[in-house]
């Protein structure tokens, strides 16, 4: 099956407790699309770079099964960039710069090619352009999964609503879903948020795992804990990118298949995090995420007989 | 299987956003007692009141299966008062009084008729005491589980770090781990806590589940999300006390078992922070508690098929 993502494709600069780098690949199409690459799903990117963005990247994406001709370069522009420094604890971090450059403008227009995708992938971008996505589709996808953060909760709130509707799953973080339902308590938050549209709500908690609802029941997924944490940048997006390129790949949308999806999303996730950008989800092979998904498996797994 | 638990029985007053309750019955001794009590463990608490504290609390505790022989009453001492405000997460509180009163001269002395119990549980508290409790046993208990806290880290390192030396298992929170050990990572903190003696070392991350490590295995178990979260207090007692309950219950001290003995803790403390106080513990039946162990064995199942 084949999978349109949406998001930013951009220059990272990452400053972290172990180290920095420079100007690096980065942006949430492109960790949602080597994600969904690596499960062997045609994932096409719709996003937007400038003239200064090198082909040696575009290369790298091809190469990882993702297809780029759904991204407008803008000759004259420049790259979305985006800096950040991280804490100590590698939970919290600061924005230093965000220059929006070509994103400032970007209206984007799904190539034919692209419009009879059955999944489509939302990356965290204004929820107007999101919903220009959506409304591009002559017939509406199979499914559509959507991010977002709390920016647009408080900068574009109907907008945001709107999309929401549309959709058939969110993935937020807990504290995101606690700011869109006004509950704190996460089994409100979730039936609220279900009862805005999507039929499917993915709380991801970070370190702390992930949790997936659906209007009668709820999945919690582990996350493993790891040794080193070199660089947190990606990892929701790698995880959004294994979630629904696993669905993809298997053509079940059901919640059973989707707690697999989750713990696929999961365990990509953890190859993200041990290296600097994207470099750990490239250098992913099967066998290895087969092993860490056997991991996840084992970590959890329990037997009680009850009387 | 019988149990010596050591530790705080007291008057506790608490406010949430949800109400106010005034000089009930709390204490960690307490809700560790009742925890293993309804698993029908014979729990001997080794403790001290002031002659204020009602028989009808020593009653509630009794009828609970919960002997009080070890209390020691001194009449003309007042009993120990803690008093806490939850802020509106109800994940934060601040202390607003904690009167050691009769705990300040608090030398435990071990009935004769508990010194042949198989399990020790030391409840949080001065690890000096922990350790004349410890010392006072003819024969070393088959499993020594304790509790401390990050004050006994500022205040009392070595002894500290000499009792932790004497347990086969420590339980602490997640962000006490990290101080403990000096270490982020929470396996690499396992790790080093793990050489300082304990074989086995749980952490308690509150509405995110525990981790159970021992020197070649982790174990995740999730916290059932919940509706209401009424009152925390006594909800990482109530672990302790469902944890070394069930392992004495079975007498079976393996890994495999503490998986089972760390999911019965975390589904008898979900009960306890229903309701305010121990009342949520108190009502709890087994064929709840077991209708919630499925509850929890359900959320966490998968199944992947890996080539």
């Amino acid at each position: 099956m084949s999978l349109v993502v949406v998001g930013t494709v951009a220059f990272d600069s990452i400053e972290t407790p172990f180290g920095k780098a420079d100007k690096i690949l980065g942006g949430a199409a492109t960790y949602i699309g080597l994600a969904a690459g690596k499960l062997n799903v045609d994932a096409k990117i719709v996003s937007v770079i400038g003239g200064d963005f090198p082909a040696a990247y575009l290369s790298l994406l091809n190469k990882n099964g993702v297809d780029t001709s759904g991204i407008k370069v803008v000759n004259n522009g420049k790259t979305f960039f985006w800096s950040g420094r991280y804490h100590n604890d590698m939970n919290t971090r600061d924005t230093l710069v965000t220059e929006l450059n070509v994103l400032a403008d970007f209206n984007p227009e799904l190539p034919e090619s692209y419009k009879n995708c059955e999944f489509l992938m939302l990356g965290n971008l204004t929820p107007a352009i999101q919903r220009h996505v959506i409304r591009q589709f002559p017939v509406r996808p199979r499914l559509i999964v959507m991010d977002t953060m709390n920016f647009w909760m408080n900068t574009a709130w109907d907008d945001l609503l709107d999309v929401i509707s549309m959709v058939d799953v969110l993935t937020i973080n807990d504290e995101e879903a606690r700011q869109l339902s006004g509950e704190y308590s996460l089994v409100r938050a979730a039936r609220k948020i279900i009862s805005m549209g999507p039929r499917f709500l993915v709380i991801k908690k970070g370190e702390h795992g992930a949790l997936l609802f659906n209007k009668d029941n709820v999945f919690f997924a582990p996350a493993l804990p790891l040794e080193e944490v070199f660089d947190p940048t990606g990892a929701g997006d790698t995880f959004a990118g294994g979630f629904i390129g696993y669905l993809a790949c298997s053509g079940d949308v059901t919640f059973e298949n989707m707690k697999r999806a989750i713990i696929f999303g999961s365990a990509m996730a953890s190859f993200t995090v041990e290296k600097f950008g994207t470099v750990g989800l490239q250098n992913l092979d099967m066998t290895e995420l087969n092993e860490r998904i056997r991991q996840f498996s084992d970590m959890v797994q329990f037997d009680i007989s009850l009387d």
